[in-house]
């Protein structure tokens, strides 16, 4: 086997020898190398860990240090005689899928800012290039026991930031989850899914159609556990990071005061990304996390998908000004008159649209001087704002709907 | 008639002689006196102003200010003539009502950090010790085209504010207004209502009952405009700095893109006092203003009285840690969970609820030692987390209702 085969074969070991997250693993790996890193545990099972080969790379090692190391070991050697990375690659042949290593050009680099948290390698099926899929991205999670106005927003959003060119990056569970993925699928665009367990796995089971026509339109479901492996609580909090990673963004749709999606929500403000919270009915425990986190300052206020492209920092096509001017809509009657300056608005005020009013009465009851009131009607006049009748002024109704 | 009625008939004859929030009368007046600043005006209306005896007070003017004081009474003058501040008083007499002015004990300070902007007098109906209705107090403020959530939290709101003991402040119109008015009634609090136009003036008209039960429950109306004056459009937006400054805190409940609300709010942000907006769902557009205040990071996100109350800088009761407690129970069930270390989560992750799992297979599924996950079961056994079956271990179902 090739030296990039061997790094692929080690790394996909340890990606099913340790639980994700493992910290002393990343810093193994990252100090010996996956292979490296692999041939120091298994020497280390046999006749206990060489700490002295540690050191020499990493420098002195404190008595916490080698209780931590030990301790690692131990756990370590549970499982290796269970670890089968050739197996696993098969298994995963047969599911069309690859492994995708640090160092692939398809490999996304985005996940490599969690440091020695990053996932030793990543499974996946359906579109391998993972790099061209996220660029860019923005993750958009929720809550599974989510509300119809939640999934609707979720599903809205998705809908909007495809038609943008980004790719939703979110969990499969059912909820907030599904209705974005849904809503990147509707608009043919491809999305990608992080599960908790091994990618032959549909998992929560009723969203497996649903996973099937992601890969179907050309997204990806990734895990950077081993088929085979159970989604279980402790990868889900882990698998809340490779989310954040993935995304330039987080959105969270709808969260409960505590849930998954506020631990994703922290991991992706710890890695220092922009964190959006979609707000809803302060009577919807649903909407108390998203709130929760605009109150902490976690979260800016997100409402449609212009905004959450702007929180990811990705130029747009220019329907922010649209989004804009379609909100402002509403306020069209009241903006007619804010157009006016405050002595015009004064003016316009004190005459009725019935019974006439002299000048010498408008600029009494406007507070303005006779001479502005005179000026005044007579540039209302022009603009169509008010007739003259007799010797007085009527304002003209101005149509507002 | 004594200094200080001289002092309260030149106030009151301000308050008829200009606009709302006139600048040159509030600097005038701040230079010689309100009596001072009004034989002044009547001079200045008979043989044109004596810039020179403001320049004595003031330092020179340069031509802009010299243009514009020259305006100014020119427009005064148009007014002077139906000034009758004895027949107002009158007026308001017959109302049962009290005119205050700045030195009356009543007289609620919080309105002098408008500076020259402040209003010369106050004219009350209902309890005129509004320092002590006003001690402490919030504005809630919000559209008249509210939908019934709004109302139903702005109802909320006012009652848990008013059952803590403070003031709310609004401006009496349909919608958010109004139902934050009720609610403070209906808790049997003191409530103020800013009226636009003059406290005799029951407007709108639809809300006079509510305006009536709030004298009646201790409450006030006010005005900074004499009995009788029309509530004008221009006066709407004046009307909005007084609430803004009455409250030592302001909150939007409902407000469209651009709405009076909005301008309160800003007045408040101008005043340096804390403003909060009430979230709702994107979808409606009565809520796209608190969004916006939230976005643009002018207001901080509140849900509930116990938030509003912390954003004034209340001390409260202790209510916000059983409102916490309250908002963590849906997550109650997750807490138990949450409340395990990550190694004994994990451990009972690996176990089933049904077949018995032995230590070795637990140590493995955990990715943890075998004399860890034996440990751990153990305590977990004794927390009643887990039951031995045989030589193996289950899960115990925790009830998360």
């Amino acid at each position: 086997m090739s030296g990039d085969g061997a790094e692929m074969l080690a790394r996909a070991t340890w990606s099913a020898l340790v639980e994700p997250g493992d910290v002393v693993a990343g810093t193994v790996v990252d100090l010996l190398g996956a292979v490296g890193a692999l041939e120091w545990v298994r020497a280390a099972v046999r006749s206990g860990p060489d700490l002295a080969g540690l050191e020499e790379r990493h420098g002195p090692l404190d008595d916490a240090d080698r209780r931590r190391v030990a301790k690692a070991v131990a756990r370590w050697a549970v499982r290796l005689p269970d670890c089968d990375a050739r197996r696993d690659l098969e298994h995963l042949d047969r599911l069309g899928g690859t492994l995708l290593v640090p160092g692939d050009a398809r490999w996304p680099s985005a996940l490599d800012d969690l440091g020695s948290e990053a996932p030793f390698c990543v499974w996946v099926r359906g579109e391998p290039d993972l790099g061209a899929v996220l660029a860019p991205s923005v993750a958009v999670v929720g809550s599974r026991a989510a509300t119809s106005y939640g999934e609707r927003v979720a599903f809205d959003l998705a809908d909007g930031l495809t038609a943008e060119g980004l790719c939703v990056v979110s969990g499969g569970a059912y909820g907030i989850d599904a209705a974005a993925h849904r809503g990147a699928v509707a608009r043919g665009g491809r999305t990608l899914v992080v599960l908790a367990g091994g990618v032959d796995r549909a998992y929560p089971a009723g969203n497996a159609r649903l996973l099937e026509a992601v890969v179907g339109a050309g997204g990806a479901l990734v895990s950077e556990v081993p088929p085979g492996s159970l989604p279980t609580k402790s990868r889900f909090l882990q698998r809340n990071r490779l989310i954040a990673a993935a995304g330039r963004a987080t959105v969270v749709v709808e969260a409960a005061w505590r849930s998954g999606a506020m631990s994703t929500a922290h991991h992706a403000a710890r890695l220092l990304r922009p964190v959006g919270a979609v707000p809803g009915p302060v009577t919807s425990m649903a909407s108390a996390g998203c709130h929760r986190l605009l109150r902490e300052g976690v979260a800016v206020c997100v409402t449609d998908a212009a905004e959450v492209r702007e929180l990811a920092g990705v130029i747009g096509s220019g329907l922010e000004a649209a989004a804009d001017a379609a909100r402002s809509a509403d306020g069209r009657a009241a903006r007619h008159q804010d157009s006016l300056d405050p002595v015009s608005s004064r003016v316009l005020d004190a005459l009725s649209r019935r019974v006439p009013t002299d000048v010498d009465r408008v600029a009494s009851l406007a507070g303005v001087t006779v001479a502005e009131a005179r000026g005044v009607v007579g540039l209302l006049e022009l603009s169509g704002w008010v007739v003259r009748r007799g010797t007085g002024w009527v304002a003209v109704r101005i149509a507002t709907s």
